[in-house]
């Protein structure tokens, strides 16, 4: 009795920080107190998100553990982050309100498979010292769009087949201080929440982290949102900083992550910023011919593109990655 | 004359010898003896087809030995199998009927394109030891499809942009009978056949090389009906087996073929079978949206994820690919 | 004063040899010789696209000075050649007439661009002893007209929604004339120019630095012109060299530039050419379902699965990739 459960209270306390630090892994940092503010933000937002979100981690990690993946990367969080995004964005998407007790069935698979998917890419990238980062994610909730429809009587979700290029100018319309929100916004897009007040929680839980990683959160955000006006998309798009979030994901890996800070990896990370948030844009108008959303393939492309690079005067400045986390 | 027609029978003993194990590779054996079985199995549904997949096999077991590919693998078949299957689909999903001869030249092609796409891939994932399997197949025949287009005048085919899911539930009509029967279609469908008695004929075959790989190939096939009815596919699919035979490849290759049995690698298999059947769905609704059909993708890229999983409770138990055919 | 000037000229003069390498590299030449009169060949059919081409060209190789690429790779002029294509198609795609000034700014970007994913890619295809070849270019074009789609105000473009199959079959206005003029016309497709002096003018540059790789260029655009007849394609691809220039491009790389020369190389570079440019026809009709154009896929995804064979009849005769060029 006695002995079992002091065997079982550490299991789930340790489950508890490699959760914590799972849930701070997706915005790039490794922290439990970052991750406990991120889901205070996340709650504050919608309890039900949290919820889904916390399913989705928790039933990724576990899947890791039973499987055996290595202990190292289970205790950093690694395999928690991609099964808290599918989870997220399962309950966005979704069009049948909070509280549909059944998204926890799909939110749950989701995570799990999201490990498999992890451990398999992890040998396939082996060779290029590259990480796995959002990969999994990124896959999983696309075949689980694609899988339901957005015709299926038990998971319905919204239509994603609109383009995100707008097909007339507009500018009068627009306004600064909308668009100055959605600097920080963008930032909350991450965890795909909309509101001001948590998208402004989370930048405090990186700052926490990082102050330089909360700077190029900003930066990439602000980056995206040019982006998005010099195509002329979506005002919806914008305001509600869709547009950003891809860059601020590139900009803080290249500036505040995988790459040692100077002159040259700042302005990198500013072209990374770009070419992130136009790939995304990219993408986004053709999966929206076939039905389906970009989610962050256009950071996560160009990161793994910058980390291959290997041009001497930027790939000297790289951190190899068994050192860094994700 | 006579030194000669000896030299040459053989060959064509041989060249016999390697196309039948060629034939029972498509299902995971390696047989001569199934091979003929499945054979007849097909001829049985239709002469026409087992002329056609003849026809695929040759060309491209010949198309190996012409451009000089390793003469083990030729022996055991490797490099019949998948111009086997694209000329049997060639002939399934062609509109202009049965003995339509036209159709014997992409079928010739077609075979002989998938054995260089074979010597190309298998020294592309060398770095991971992972095996060609029906990549070829699937993806020349994706690219005849998209070549020719429903509309060629020479050779037109059926169209694809119906997608598997269906939009309302409508559970009264289901038949326990026939979602029984589509257990063993599934099976069929590996080789095309929509016929019950050829369905058994090929399960004879698998079970004369292997009973585990028989049961395996059950099990799939029932937890891909399953997973078809858990996402409500139309009722065609379930009862013609369509939702069965990537969820049958799936367990059959995990569970039967490479990864020793164990408890661990049951449970595994039929995970495996359930991921395959669900991206065939998800495949299948997403290529539907450019006119292609999703063919094995499902189980073929799910297998080749399983076989790089990098987890250590599961990647102990794998078999390496040399020792084992496809 | 003197002294720097000293240092400058040859900076520029070194340049331009570079550059005028980087235009020949385009057709698989490397001989500034044959630059020059292949610029001069563009400037004669337009000199708004000659201009844009040329920023292209100096926008992608001046940044690979920057980054730091490696200077024998800069010397021969492979990093000009993609972002040079990446600008002439924007110009050719753009439907905003010629001399549209505002497309020199992403001509520039995609030209800087095409750099980072040619340095990207390079450490990518490594294990494999694989050439970049095109894909920066292919990648970044369809990028740049995903991103800004048909209706954009700025950048607009034309329509790629139309497929290249035909409905039906009307051979008898085919104009023999016509079609022996698309041989030539191909390879000027190469550069995306649809005048006949010009491609002759493309021709003879080819010549000039062998003879061999031009005669192959001419047998590839027969060949693709005879594969877009089998497979009915409208007249306008066949008669301005549309049909042609994948194959022109995989036959002279295996025939005149990867291969050493034998009659095995040559069969084996015209079954090159018919699948580049049966891929060519298969991939535009899928794209042309997501709004998109199928560049010159075609002829590269086939010329790297040509270089990748591992069969021992034909990957004896290819020359490793570091003596070599693209």
């Amino acid at each position: 009795g006695e002995a079992d459960s002091l065997q079982y209270k550490p299991f789930i306390l340790q489950l508890l920080e490699w959760s914590l630090r799972g849930v701070s892994q997706v915005i790039l940092a490794n922290n439990p107190v970052s991750g406990a503010l991120i889901l205070c933000a996340l709650a504050m937002d919608s309890p039900w998100q949290a919820l889904l979100g916390t399913m989705g981690l928790l039933s990724s990690t576990l899947t890791a553990v039973i499987i055996g993946q290595d202990s190292a990367e289970i205790t950093s969080g690694d395999h928690g982050f991609n099964g808290m995004l599918v989870a997220l964005l399962m309950g966005i998407f979704s069009s049948a309100g909070d509280w549909y007790g059944w998204l926890l069935l799909p939110a749950c698979l989701g995570g799990a498979t999201c490990t498999f998917f992890h451990s398999g890419l992890a040998r396939v990238f082996k060779p290029w010292d590259l990480p796995v980062s959002v990969f999994p994610f990124n896959t999983i909730i696309l075949l689980y769009l694609a899988c339901t429809g957005p015709t299926n009587p038990y998971f319905p979700h919204y239509d994603f087949t609109q383009p995100v290029a707008k097909e007339s100018l507009n500018f009068t319309h627009l306004d600064t201080t909308q668009l100055l929100c959605a600097v920080p916004l963008g930032v909350g897009q991450i965890y795909a929440t909309k509101l001001l007040s948590s998208s402004l929680l989370i930048l405090v839980a990186v700052f926490l982290f990082s102050p330089i990683l909360c700077i190029h959160a900003l930066v990439g955000s602000a980056v995206g949102t040019l982006a998005g006006l010099s195509v002329v998309v979506h005002h919806t798009s914008l305001f509600t900083g869709l547009s950003g979030f891809n860059g601020a994901l590139g900009c803080m890996v290249v500036g505040g992550l995988c790459f040692r800070l100077s002159w040259t990896t700042h302005l990198f990370s500013i072209a990374a910023a770009f070419l992130s948030s136009y790939l995304d844009i990219a993408l986004s108008n053709t999966l929206a011919k076939v039905g389906l959303p970009a989610c962050s393939w256009g950071s996560t492309l160009t990161i793994t593109l910058m980390l291959v690079l290997s041009a001497s005067h930027l790939s000297s400045y790289r951190i190899p990655c068994s050192q860094n986390g994700p």
